[in-house]
């Protein structure tokens, strides 16, 4: 099976009866890539120390008033409350007729439309580069294109070829260096693809490790926790966005069982991030900036996959917590454009926007849902077995030595990659071409190299190899995805789904074959062979990510909008209901929530059903309840208050006595009022901080110089809940109206403060088994 | 043009390479309808005045404990805590051992399964069948299926026969009256096709008008009503649904403009209803069912279009109010039940699930965007004027003479539209072919009579034709749409605006012909034609009922679902938001909307964002606050209170002086104690109600005796919101977490309550510019 032959990198191109021109100029993507490099060693070396930022420093400065601190976590009813202030004062502030009135309501909203388009079209352009860059990367294993350039693509290198195989421009390595055609060719194109993927590997290890440590990994997790309102500074940063581009190039290209699919969602939200700094409704707003990520997001699925519809859905369904109705209508708008963008730029050989189009000549049988059940159950376990074992290596990766020599673990990992991968004819081209070919008919409309699959005559032959490619697969995406490298883990799921899959359908055609139309067969009769591998594939690629991921909705949108194959809905459905079952059955949550967990960030994962038997006294704060009273603060209190706590803000109660609510002050206003005092020299530590005039001074211009009013700063709208409410419905709160902070009243008095970081710990209490709830409450 | 050959129906099975054998024998769809019309009209005799039940009387008695009243809103919080507490108690009572848990979990969990299955295969079922006696009824208006039986449609008839034109089993009316190929031949086919249209429309409003009144219409914009969580008895009943499949067999077969599409959502809720009287998890919670409903919504529209994305799209975008994330995946999974019943039952001509396949031979060109939104602003103007049209004319129906004879204008309305329609080829036979033929391209894949389209010869009369088509299907959708019988705007909307976009594309196509390839066509110089009016033509659909609608996301996926056109979600997208856009100038709400509006029905739009600047307590009701305190009262002041309000239920407060709240006590509890109080001997008016052991009683069993404790049917949880806070954000409070009142304190101390109904006065006054808010706060 490990034929000879030089690898064929399908000549798709030209198979396409009309190859539409490109947009881009074929020569620049390998010179861009090379500029970039030049570009990140020249900024390393002249800044010194740790400051990298390109702009990305300034995430406090967006914010306007309200510094943001790291690792905190946003209120999204302050902010959707500041952009009603912002659009009404802004209208106030207007002249105040009609025309001005409209036209600035009219801006206002297209400033909306304008940094959506831009985040499409960059986020398109962003995709097709680091595309082309990788299919160059890949290339590079191989050979070079001697005639034209070497930072060209196979594929632009041999346009003009009619056979992308005996391509005159493009030379192998053992070409180039002379040994053409002799016996040591085949070890020297072994010796070359290993030391080239090996570097490629090293290099993209070496620069996320010292340049941008957030490039990493394929991100989505942390886009999920940020999206629900959690602040991470520098992950959606311009320099991780240039390092993580340009190291997902060579990491893809270096055949790391990893793709470069769902690091595009976290290359289109730094874009998102980036674009939003330039439109005044998104900068100072971070509720408002959450919305244009949810839609960068859907722009991200839309240009790893060709899958507009499929990557609003992915945003609502799986990343985004607060996505009202008119942001699916925005995402759409986004993911489009971006998908648009691509088209045109077009890193896809067949020109249209469909990635892996299909077109079988048999409709599926109803008998053959049994089997796409079956294929489902398989690949909800794989799904599950991967997904436990990469968690798990993952966390032998931070608690051993391991997490000392990142660079050598990759490249290490890449050798090993390599030396396997080229001895198997699947595994050695890119992740992409192999599931065109699972997934298709047989038919010409193969690529050469994997005419194999529809060779019947040495049926087991293939099968075995089929099914040995799906196993070496699985252990390489096991300890591939989370090295530190950038990487998702989409294609390769999908790759071993397909295989899997792929090898049902074909030991179902041998079947077939062999006991001819008896049986569940007699519906084939009329046909010569009515089971198309093909479909047996996509079932199969859905239900490993269906495993993996647990995407239920978008993964079938997504598979359908893959494929074109609008009439294998049903069984896509099948497979991945089927694998969600047995998936779930191992646990209810995805490698993204587990990573999460393992590093430790908050997220209140928004599909989960908890069924807690517990009250919101149960799990809030009132031991260390610090409240400001109405009256009756001074400056030194206040500052001593600000001292010995660490909390965002304080509730305001009537006094310490009644200990009935008045509002909720933030530490950041309380702080700046306090520095703004302090400016004024009249202040001393016994000057009276109150809400509204003291007892017992006249409400007059003097005396409102004796004292410091604090209550403009006041946020007079908390939301109280019962102590007695049980904390199934205060996670409904929390997750429907995405609040931080709940306060919690028992007979109209303040008893506690109920964190959205308190149902964290809870949950994550609960779900380690310590929560002996019952006889130990005390224990929160 | 009104070409004298016998109009052609469509010979799209004859075409079809492969036609697959149809699951139900083609006999029995006549026989069906005539069987229900002598059931109806048997029942209606035999059961006396107006208590027509079919299990819809039952709505109380499912709600278990809590008597539901017609037209009231339900409490989500309440219901998803009831479902809650049914699962933590069934489990309670079940053995302990974790194999019997799972057991009850896992069916409990299939219990949905089933139901959603269930669901959608009766909407497949019902669909397929209304399908068919729609085709009935329609074929009908020609002639009889004189071979076989007269119950059997037209396709069905000629199955055998080559040419469906010349097919030997099906006779015409003249032909069956002995006139063949006379000269009074066409005439008598116009009287015949007046008649029976007049007949059967007439039939279907008298069916409608005595037997269900609530089948008229679409139905949409009251499920909407109900999903948000309001309650109309008999709305979803199995009465409902018998009468309105066989009023829109026959309003929709009459040719009235009006589609069957849109009731197939109110049939499929109707469907949901019933289906969940079955099953313990949904019978006795709103809550639950309303889920249902919302799955079953999409089955809806999977069944009409198609297109199970879009239904699940556009019941999380249009109609469902709460839906959470998994409801999502069970409503695909109901959506594509439902598609794949109506595939495999099929009346799709193509036996596909794709409705009008189009396959076109061109790719559209960058150029042509800017026609598309020029269509797209066309269709949003056309949108908004038949919208506002037909809102008036419906104010009209409703406030003259016109309510007293329905049935008179429901014949009036289907004289003139077969008297128009059968003159103009294009509105002669059914929408579904129409619209098959405007999106086609110009190769052999049109129907026969639609074979002039692209006759470029006589191409002034043909746009004369299509434009005159158009403006006479907008005149009379105005007047036809919300007629008293069973029928919806979808495909009219979608009718008017393909023939629109077809004029433009047609006009566009004629133009190039004569300039040649210069100007903007200097693209198209390689092809001889690189206009394809098909795009055009889905285009405009698109953006008319875009304009009527308001859909966005959910229109694009079910157009792209429609057509199977996966490369036209571009245009299809620039023509949706061009005509949002112009039709959002002429008023924000859908048509749906508007009719709600008008019929008086609560309904708090989930996607307006209003702009409010008021607070809670400008709102809040607090005049006539009625409260409980916990002490204090007896049984003749508690039933004092019950009879003189009319208020669901009651806060409980500390005391009268202090207002702390305690709780909520519903009415209807309150109502059950008092009754078995009552029951019970011993009790006088003056017995003591309290909420725990009264003051100055011990806490023995004895002194438990002499008083009723009302604690154990407070609600403890109740949400409460300080009367400062910002009315956009109660808004936002009521739509996320479904609430239906919240309570308004001051200092801790209850100063009023703000139910649902406050909000949509509130909102309904601010719309109607009555709401003087700042100079006249008394108003509300």
């Amino acid at each position: 099976m490990t034929h000879g032959a030089s690898p064929s990198l399908a000549p798709k191109l030209l198979q396409h009866p009309h190859p539409r021109q490109r947009f881009v100029p074929s020569l620049d993507i390998g010179l861009w890539c090379i500029l970039f490099v030049a570009y990140c060693v020249w900024h390393r070396i002249k800044s010194s120390g740790g400051g990298l930022d390109l702009g990305n420093e300034s995430e406090a400065e967006w914010a306007g008033e309200k510094e943001i601190q790291d690792f905190a976590t946003i209120d999204w009813t302050y902010y959707a409350e500041k952009d009603r202030n912002r659009r009404k004062q802004g209208f106030g502030a207007m002249p105040r007729s009609q025309f001005f009135r409209v036209l600035t309501s009219m801006y206002d909203a297209m400033q909306s439309w304008l940094a959506l388009a831009l985040t499409g079209f960059c986020c398109g352009l962003c995709a097709a580069m680091v595309g082309m860059g990788a299919d160059w990367a890949n290339d590079m294993k191989f050979g070079m294109c001697w005639g034209r350039g070497f930072w060209i693509t196979r594929n632009m290198c041999c346009k003009d070829s009619m056979n992308i195989l005996s391509c005159d421009n493009w030379h192998s390595w053992p070409k180039i260096l002379g040994y053409a055609e002799q016996e040591s060719e085949q070890m020297l194109s072994y010796a070359f693809y290993t030391l080239i993927a090996v570097t490629q590997a090293g290099y993209a290890a070496w620069m996320c490790n010292r340049l941008a440590p957030y490039a990493v990994g394929s991100g989505i997790g942390e886009i999920k926790v940020i999206l629900s309102g959690f602040v991470i500074k520098r992950f959606l940063g311009g320099w991780t966005l240039l390092v993580k581009s340009l190291g997902l190039i060579l990491s893809v290209g270096s055949g790391l069982s990893i793709g470069k699919e769902g690091p595009f969602i976290h290359l289109s939200c730094c874009i998102g991030n980036l674009v939003s700094r330039a439109f005044s409704k998104f900068a100072n707003n971070e509720g408002r900036k959450r919305e244009l990520l949810s839609c960068a997001c859907s722009a991200g699925i839309a240009v790893a996959f060709g899958a507009p519809i499929g990557g609003v859905l992915f945003s609502l369904e799986e990343v985004a917590v607060y996505f009202p109705p008119k942001t699916m209508w925005r995402a759409l708008f986004c993911a489009t454009f971006a998908a648009m963008t691509i088209q045109r730029v077009n890193p896809l050989p067949s020109g249209k926007l469909v990635m892996f189009e299909v077109t079988y000549h048999h409709q599926w049988k109803l008998f053959e849902l049994g089997v796409f059940a079956f294929i489902g159950a398989i690949g909800g376990l794989v799904g599950a077995f991967i997904s436990k074992m990469n968690v798990r290596w993952s966390k032998f990766r931070k608690t051993t030595a391991l997490k000392k020599y990142p660079i050598t673990e990759v490249m290490v990992c890449a050798a090993i990659t390599s030396l396997i991968d080229y001895t198997i004819v699947y595994l050695r081209g890119s992740s992409t071409l192999l599931l065109q070919a699972l997934f298709s008919e047989c038919k010409n409309s193969n690529p050469a190299t994997y005419e194999e699959l529809c060779n019947h005559e040495n049926g087991r032959e293939i099968l075995t190899f089929l099914m040995l490619s799906a196993v070496i697969k699985i252990l390489l995406t096991i300890v591939s995805f989370g090295n530190p490298v950038p990487g998702g883990i989409f294609v390769p799921s999908l790759v071993i789904g397909a295989l899997i899959g792929r090898a049902v359908g074909f030991a179902l055609q041998l079947l077939e074959n062999e006991v001819g139309d008896i049986g569940v067969f007699y519906v084939c009769r009329s046909a010569t062979s009515c089971i198309t591998p093909g479909i047996y594939a996509i079932v199969g690629a859905a239900s490993v990510l269906g495993g993996i991921c647990r995407m239920t909705v978008c993964l079938v949108v997504i598979m359908f909008e893959v494929t074109g194959g609008y009439e294998y809905v049903l069984p896509v459905m099948v497979g991945v209901m089927m694998s969600k079952w047995v998936a779930d059955a191992f646990g209810h949550t995805s490698i993204y929530i587990k990573l999460i967990q393992l590093k430790g960030y908050p997220h209140l994962d928004n599909k989960r059903e908890y069924h807690f038997t517990e009250r919101a006294s149960d799990v809030m704060t009132c031991r260390d309840l610090f409240v400001l009273s109405m009256h009756g603060n001074n400056v030194e209190s206040i500052e001593g208050l600000l001292a010995s706590t660490t909390f965002q803000g304080f509730p305001v109660v009537t006094s310490h006595e009644d200990m009935l609510v008045v509002g909720y002050l933030s530490r950041s206003s309380l702080q700046r009022v306090m520095s703004k005092a302090a400016a004024n020299g009249r202040v001393t530590p016994q000057t009276l901080c109150s809400f509204g005039t003291p007892a017992g001074l006249p409400d007059d211009a003097e005396a409102a110089e004796s004292y410091i009013d604090l209550s403009p700063w006041l946020d007079a709208s908390p939301i109280q809940i019962m102590e007695t409410t049980p904390l199934d419905r205060v996670i409904e709160m929390f997750r429907g109206l995405g609040l931080r902070y709940l306060l919690v009243t028992h007979n109209g008095q303040l008893v506690g403060i109920l964190k959205k970081k308190d149902i964290l710990e809870h949950i994550e209490l609960y779900r380690k088994g310590l929560a002996d709830r019952r006889n130990n409450p005390d224990v929160f």
